[in-house]
């Protein structure tokens, strides 16, 4: 991987989503060359279309398969609904070696989204890390941001936690979180994606309970030097 | 239960601990009559002398054994490290028959503290469910709070999330959450417990790489009516 935004370029698969749409849309407008993965590539480049014209023309994104975009990037982030997790990182992982993941799944399967349920390997990140095998590295992060206000130029109110494989694995995801505009803390082993993945059912509970939409954290007590 | 804050009583087990006796202290100031139960009697009268002075003689606060504090409260809150959490349940198991235990135990067991390692129950509280049975609600809270905070008149900057096994018990619980001054979130079923006792890692862990020693957690985005 290479420290030089305008040389790193990340896949988004499941970029056509509000989500990845929106990580894509934050990258691209700080420089970074962006793939747009999706099962339609047709999607994927009219997503791609979509994100270039909201920036002028002053971005490189592309719409690609999930295949192609998984190859061609030197960072992955996985932002598709639970649904197809284990399909979407089956079909590209001979892609990922040598690579990191970012995965931004929340195991919640509608309608029961208020309630903690975690797969058997733990979280999402680490069925990611399973089904991937020895080398790729897995992070896991930005399971709590509303999309809604990635893809508008806002301060988001909501820190972004993020544990991975390895402290390089970490690292590397939270130069992203503050490409992206956000605050990004790291919050340890993979082992801990179950506190990321499983906040994202409290907020929505919250949601619920005081009539909100946008419940977030904020972490506090901490000076970043 | 009843309503009024002046008739209420609460039971801390394990309250000659810094977590224990800082909630102790905070409900005795607002009013509540506090037993602080342990399992060394004059220990806990030690404790409740200790903060019945703090207090100017303005309290009602008496030191127990933890049985003797469980069966007098109308509601029992267990402070106690993880390695004691099953031993003391199973001592109070009987005397905990309507009412509502609120469990404050992460399962966490130094040195690794920084890793999320959950009981087979799913999570500490979700434990105490199981052994206390039928007939005790179980609510789980105050995990993340630094202990430092409770025992002075200060405000504490972060935010507690409440989960229980009814919509009774979470409200009960935030009700005492208000009352040590302290702001409380409805976080859903007691299954969410894993995501607040293990955020206790989560922050432990933000401590470690930042060099801070009170990282805690502010729900965003949210106005509370």
């Amino acid at each position: 991987m290479n420290d030089s935004p305008l040389l790193l370029s990340i896949a988004v698969l499941g970029g056509t989503g509000r989500e990845g749409k929106g990580l894509a849309y934050r990258w691209a407008k700080v420089g970074y060359h962006v793939f747009i993965g999706s099962r339609s590539p047709d999607k994927a480049k009219a997503a791609a279309q979509e994100l270039w014209k909201m920036l002028a023309g002053n971005a490189l994104v592309e719409g690609l398969s999930n295949q192609e975009a998984a190859q061609k990037a030197d960072i992955v982030v996985l932002t598709v609904p639970y649904a197809a997790h284990r399909e979407t990182l089956e079909s590209v992982k001979d892609l990922l070696k040598g690579k990191l993941l970012i995965d931004v799944t929340v195991p919640i399967t509608p309608p029961k989204v208020t309630k903690v349920q975690m797969p058997p390997a733990g979280s999402a990140a680490q069925e990611a890390k399973q089904i991937l095998g020895e080398g790729s590295e897995v992070a896991a992060a930005f399971q709590n941001i509303s999309h809604e206000h990635l893809l508008q130029d806002q301060d988001v109110d909501c820190d972004v936690l993020v544990t991975g494989t390895s402290k390089d694995a970490r690292n590397e995801t939270l130069k992203l979180v503050s490409a992206a505009g956000l605050t990004g803390w790291d919050a340890g082993p993979i082992e801990n994606s179950v506190i990321l993945e499983g906040l994202t059912s409290v907020l929505i509970n919250i949601n619920k309970q005081y009539g909100s939409t946008h419940a977030g954290i904020k972490i506090t007590g901490v000076n970043k030097t």
